[in-house]
This record gives structure tokens, sequence and C-alpha cells, in this order.
């Protein structure tokens, strides 16, 4: 947010766009704190659909753009350096330009400077993640309509909640919580509540910097294919500590059952019932789902579980470690959604969770997309699993 | 908000502080993206109350640390380098610690590598700013108890709203909204409304996350000396556009009219009346406050106008063009605050707007207060301020 920033308004643009175009830009310069700000397009999308990335810098000697989801940027996957390299050029600019058209969606970038990672200082959104804020730009496209801000769409809102934690010792939490159009007008009625985590290099911010979803929920929810709800994004890590893991993750467990719901429940409009209750995440996130999620039908009636399952000697630890909670799953209608894509890393430990929910006979709708552990997927298994809560 | 973050627990103490300590971090050195990431303190405060800043880079010829309203730092702003240098240490870490204790407060901070401002990698509170995200960090302290988030009270949300604007061609906007303790469980109950503006450099999330407003609303609200409020905080910049001034931003003006006003009183429950509305800002804000607030007795009760004033020409133009809207003022009952502290450099543009007040008989308090263009000033006014609303 900033005064040189526009809003998207063709049905196809950039909407982290920044004015003026580089034409009216002054040259590339080291300013004091009392000069005037520079401003140039540090993201910019060429007619013919490229985007170029800009930055400025009078000392640097090697300038690369990190974009894991941008095509044609290096990832850094396959052991090469990562991202795209800018040369020096207009007006002492550093510049690249992708080789091919990017494909409508949100992608996170970030600048590599001689060695040293920096969100793009001409940004105006950004996610806190591993290694600090990274920079989004967003370029909408009729593919996905669902997945973008409409202005003509009532909109929900979204909250940061900050809470204290007993199970973790007193500290204060922070979660993001969406609430439905309408609802800050008050009344009496009472919503259902999909608790939606993030993956392990974001964090409570991600769902909605990354994944839109506030977007999402709006559009679904004016199309009258999704209830309104609320969602709660809760922060997915905890302070580390001797013999918790990341994927088995008890200290989130605690939290979120003994902490974070009761305190959605007491202070929010819900409907505070297994059938109202939903929970998914995506990765590390849908490690919690069905670790906390999943065995638990006494607190989530629906589940979704994106681009994650069980590894090696997990399988058959998890399994035996909740099995009352399998067989009780079995039991209950509610939707359970797995979801996948068949270039991803993980993709071969979803097969051990399906084998587990067949030997239970716990119900279950697979989709293997193409694709891989990206937000592209993640957006689109959050826009396919909505429908089928609170039914 | 990462898995190394702990919170505020002693009665003194660094709530930004990220854990292991150094004694138990590796040493530094790049990583790649499949390895896990590396984690160090780069805020540390010392037992003697001096903090030290850290940061990794294993190619960096020169690294400071930016801290504008850190006692000792060199600020530039009398035309040398800004910073502190950090100097290679321990495991390879750059580090610089202060030379004295730093008092409590909220502190925005930066890194300025090989002349490359960069927020702190292992940050985990930040705020949008000119030249990218800035980082920040509390030290909470005995001296100002209401200006630190307190676990035992009950607490208010932050949203994030988003609006379209017609009257700027339609782009969206953004605002941070404080919602009081218990709002979001609903009812019939509504509430006054007060406009809180950033400065110059800030975006809408400033009075959250250097301000901490909504922690001061909680905590004087708690108290029983302030009554419960909606605290909307508007975005100060408008798209650079031929002729508007930043000082004098007409676009702002008719946004603040025609757009937000109108959507605020729509989607929440406020008492839509001048008597339960209000209108401050700071710096620029307070600017914008002077234009768009001060002459405009129907629709802001109450007036505050922080570490601003008029300067040269603006002083007879400003008086002429709202000369019926001061007649209006002056009649009117609600609080007017003026402060400003005697070492800001903008302390001489105060005592003009003070004899225009007195020129027109609009009665007004004002605060002479220490210290300069800050943060600590701005949290004291706002503190100082809120009792006097809506009586």
């Amino acid at each position: 947010m900033r005064n040189v920033m526009i809003a998207a308004s063709a049905a196809l643009c950039l909407s982290a766009i920044t004015l003026p175009a580089l034409a009216d830009v002054q040259p590339c310069e080291e300013r004091s704190f009392m000069q005037p700000p520079l401003f140039y397009p540090g993201v910019e999308k060429l007619a013919d659909g490229r985007v170029t990335f800009r930055f400025c810098s009078k000392s640097a000697k090697d300038v690369r753009v990190l974009a894991m989801e941008v095509a044609g940027v290096p990832t850094g996957l396959d052991g090469k350096p990562p991202g795209l390299a800018l040369s020096l050029g207009d007006k002492g600019y550093w510049s690249a330009t992708t080789s091919a058209p990017v494909a409508p969606g949100v992608y996170t970038y970030a600048f590599k400077v001689d060695g040293l990672r920096i969100a793009d200082p001409q940004g105006t959104r950004f996610a806190e993640s591993f290694g600090g804020p990274q920079s989004i730009f967003e370029i909408q496209g009729p593919e996905t309509p669902n997945q973008f801000y409409k202005a003509e769409v009532p909109h929900g809102l979204v909250s940061l909640v900050e809470y204290n934690s007993a199970s973790l010792g007193g500290i204060k939490r922070r979660a993001h919580v969406y609430t439905p159009p309408g609802y800050e007008a008050g009344g009496k009625e009472r919503y259902p509540v999909l608790y939606l985590v993030h993956g392990y290099s974001d964090s409570d911010d991600a769902w909605v910097q990354k994944g839109n979803a506030n977007a999402i929920l709006d559009n679904l929810i004016a199309a009258g294919t999704v209830k309104p709800m609320i969602v709660v994004m809760p922060y997915g890590h905890t302070p580390e500590r001797a013999g918790v893991q990341g994927m088995v993750n008890v200290d989130f467990g605690a939290d979120l059952h003994k902490e974070l719901i009761p305190y959605i429940d007491t202070h929010f409009r819900t409907e505070a019932a297994p059938k109202t209750r939903a929970m998914a995440g995506l990765s590390m996130g849908g490690a919690h789902t069905l670790q906390f999620g999943l065995p638990r039908p006494d607190v989530f009636g629906s589940i979704g579980v994106f681009s994650i399952g069980l590894f090696g000697d997990q399988v058959t630890a998890y399994a035996s470690a909740n099995d009352a909670g399998l067989k009780a799953r079995a039991k209950e209608k509610g939707p359970v959604f797995l979801a996948v894509g068949k270039e991803d890393f993980v993709f071969p430990s979803v097969a051990p969770v399906r084998k587990i929910m067949d030997d239970y006979g716990i119900k279950h709708e697979y989709e293997e997309s193409g694709g891989g552990h990206t937000w592209i997927n993640w957006r689109a298994y959050l826009e396919e699993f909505l429908p089928k809560l609170f039914r």
C-alpha cells in the first residue's frame, strides 16, 4: 500500500503493478532519508504477457529474482543457482524479463542481491515467511475467475486475532480470521467454521496473502455455491521444544483444541458443533489435519488434506496411535477430501494415507491433479473443497 | 510469527526476541532452499538493557543497522551516514550492541547491507513503508504500561478492510479497523468511531504495528477511562495525480468523506453522528485532519492533530479556503487537541494553527511535549487524546 499503487481494473491485469511506467521515472540512484523516495515499477507486466522485474542498486554486483512458481525462473531445486539473473540497463536499473508470458496467478518473489534475499522495496503486498518477508504480485485472468478479488461482490473481512495460550506456557499466539460479508453489521446469525492451516515455510497470513482465500470465499459465497462461514487460519508453528516434531506437532494440537477453538467459539458467532466445524491444511498444515483433525470427529465433521501424506515409519505409527479416532471417523458422514499433484515430491506419501482410510472404512474423495507443491494447486483445492462443506 | 517466536512474559522484556540464544545457534552460513532455515537472534536484549543486533551474511562488506528512534544510533539527519556499524564476530555473525540500555518502546529497524536496506530476515513483526517492509521490535517497560499488549485484559481485533473507491477512479483501497473487545460476538450495540491517520512514510498498518494503537485501546477500555469505540485507520496516500499535494490532498478528502465513512457506517455497528465521530492523525495524517476534519464539524465532533501545523503560504490559504468550516467549528463543544514535541522539526508550524484557532474562537487543548517527530510521542499523544473522546 503506497501512493503509487493502482488497482486491478482490466479483465487481465497485474494488480501489483506500480506507477509510473519506466519512461516517467527518475534514474536509479541512492537517496538519503531527507530526499523524496524513488518510485519505479519493481514488477511490470508487458503487453505480451511477459513480466519484467526491476531493482535499483548502485553498488550490487549480482542481482537475481527468486520466484519459485513463475514458469521459467530457476527454482534451485535441481541444485543449480535459483532465480533469474538481472542485468544493468535503462536508467541504471537492474532488470530481467521472463522468457514467456506469465500465467494468471498469485506469485511470491524476492530479489537476491549479492547473495542476500530482500523483498521488493517497491512492493505493495507481502507475506511473512522463513527468511523474512517476501513480496507478492498477482496476475488476474479468466481461467480461475473465483480466485481473485472482485470489486462487485460483497466482501468479508480478515482480522488478526491474538490470544494467550496456556497450553504453550502462556505465550501470545496469532491467527487470521475471515468473517463473511455482513458479519460485522451484527445480529444473531451464527456461522460454521473452517480451520485452515498453512505450510512449513509460511505463516498464518499465507492463505490470505498467497492463497487469496478471502477472495475465493467472497466469490463462492456470492455465487451461492458455498455457505457463508468463518475461516480461522491458525499459526501452524510452535516454539521449538525437544521431542516435538513439526509433522506430529503435539504442541500445535494442544493449542488448537484447548486454546484456539474455545477462543473462537466464545468470541465469534459460531455454530459450535462438529457438524459445522471443519479442518483443512496444506503440506505441514495437512499433516496437522491428519494428526489433530481426522481422528477427532468429535470436534471436526469435515476434513481436507492438501499435498501431504505419511512417510516411512509414520504410516504404522499413525494408525496405531489414532486407532480409536480413525474407527470413530469411519462412522461419520462428513466429507473427507484428499488432494495432491502428480508432480509433487510428496506424491508417494498420499497412497499410504488412502490405504489406511480404506482399511478403516473411511470414505473419502481423492483429487489427483497435475502440478506440484504449489499455491496454484492449493488455491484450486480450496475452491474445490469449500462447496462440499456444511451440507 | 514463526516457530522461534516467544512472547512477552516478564514485566520488562523484549517481546520480539527470538530463540535460541546465540550459544545454541549454528554458525552463520548460506543455506539452500532444501536445507532447514538458519535461526539466530536478530535482536537480543542483554541483561544490562542494551540491545545487540545481529545479521548473517558470508559475502557482505558493510553491514549497518538503521533504527531512527533507538538512542545512540545515528539517524543520518545530520548528513552523516545513518545507522550503527556491525562487525564480524562470534560464529561468523555480524553484530553491534547499543552503547546504552534501550528505553522501553516500539522500535522500527532495518539492516543496511552494502548500501541495501533489508528487513530483519529473522524478524517476526513488520510494517509496510516507503522502501519496503521494515522490522519492528518492542521492549516493554513499566514507564508506559498502557502502551503494550497485556495478556490479562480483553482484546479487540484489527481487521483489514478493502473497499472500492469510485472517487478515486474505482481503485481498491485498504484500511485497518480496530473493533473493541466483544464486538465480534454480535448484538445490537453501536459504537462511536475514531478515524486515525498515519504519516508520510508509513501505511495504514502503522498505528497498529508501530503505534500499538490496539493495545492502547484494549488497556484504556479495560481501565474504564476510554469508551469502547471502533478505530478506523485509513490509508493516507492516494495515487499520484498532477496538482494534488500530499499535505492538501483533496483526493484523500474525497475518498474519506464519500467512500470510507459511508462504507464503515454501512458495514459496522457505528453511532453515525458527528458527536460520536472523531478524526485524528500524525504528521501527514494530522495535515489530513486539519484539511478534512477540523473544518467539518458536520462530520467530526472531535479532532486531534499530532506533530504537524501549517507552513508558509499554507497559513493564509488554509484560513481563507476553510473560513465557513472554521466558523462552524467554533460553535462546537467537542474536543480539539493539538500536540507537538519541542524538538520536532515541524514545531514552528504549530503556532500559526493555534493563532488561526484563536482568531476563530476555536477552543483547543495544546500539549507541548519533549522529544521530536517520533512514535514515542505519537503513542503518548494517542493515550492522552482517547479519554477526551465521546464524553
